[in-house]
């Protein structure tokens, strides 16, 4: 997707660390008609699947789901919850991730209620970089039973494993952008 | 907004706690075509302002926002974060919250880069009980100086005192759906 790599060049940060900072207009100050053309982009990668469900993880992966969820016919998006809040009972499946961000274990939930065997489901998240979180996405799959149909990411930071190992299990995963490598000084490469 | 209040009674379970769950459409499953109506009908309450962002909370106010904006001539969404990402750096604004449904104390940031004295910002969120969530976005809209239009909530809880407290500090707080009273066995009562 040109206009996200041009995107990424204008006002992506590159911080040590290996990190990758695009919250003008992405995971921080959302641009919401930028992002509502991330998901049409998403509709073109994946318009030969039949899917009627969003997965997703919060906060980040929200906003680019909800806009997925417009190209694919409205279909729900679910978010799995990041801790588990009082209200969200037993019924539940999880799975941990480490955030690299955070620098810290957490688990995540989905109500049983809100996935199940029935769904043909399109993971979508902002970041794939070591493949934690779609790997606990995935997990959760695995528990409801439902269809993986693919994993959408807005950018890949390819230099790492997560999109390599996913892939090598089989798993559709498409990036709108794949990051080759970046530099603070020598600037963003794609693949 | 009769539709949402005949989908809070439909799809609504009251718990213990005084917690009004409405995670199979709001806030974990997201109904995406309604959370779209549901920024309509934002427009048409704040149809007479001039507003050039939106301020919200993660991880449940993040969809609301983004439907918001979309009515809004797809002004950016701004959304605090919780606890401090080890990226965010220290330009930031901060304000400190209790969470009834986590039961814990968090502090939220929102990036001096995003928000500022020029901004005329309309604070969006789920839902309205204590006023915690709003006050934090309120003290963060004063540390950055910008104009508060006002304060948009899908469900208040109007038995509890946040809204009260905001409008008597002189603040616009619009709600969608206000609940009078709630029992498990009795039901939900609007105002």
């Amino acid at each position: 997707m040109n206009s996200l790599k041009e995107r990424i060049i204008a006002d992506g940060e590159v911080l040590s660390g290996n990190t990758l900072k695009v919250d003008s207009f992405l995971n921080h100050r959302i641009d919401t008609g930028f992002v509502l053309e991330i998901g049409r982009e998403f509709k073109k990668i994946f318009s030969d699947c039949d899917i009627n469900k969003i997965l997703t993880i919060e906060a980040s992966g929200i906003a680019v789901s909800f806009a997925t969820s417009q190209s694919f016919d409205f279909c729900p998006v679910v978010f799995a919850k990041k801790g588990a809040a009082s209200n969200m009972g037993p019924d539940v499946y999880h799975a941990s991730l480490y955030s690299y961000t955070r620098r810290a274990d957490y688990e995540v939930y989905v109500s049983k209620k809100y996935l199940n065997k029935n769904d043909k489901v399109l993971i979508i998240d902002d970041f794939l970089a070591n493949g934690d979180a779609l790997n606990a996405l995935i997990k959760i799959c695995e528990q409801a039973g439902c269809e993986l149909v693919g994993c959408g990411v807005v950018i890949e930071k390819a230099m790492q494993k997560g999109g390599e190992m996913l892939r090598e299990k089989g798993i559709r995963v498409e990036a709108l952008a794949r990051v080759e490598s970046m530099d603070a000084e020598k600037g963003i490469e794609f693949c």
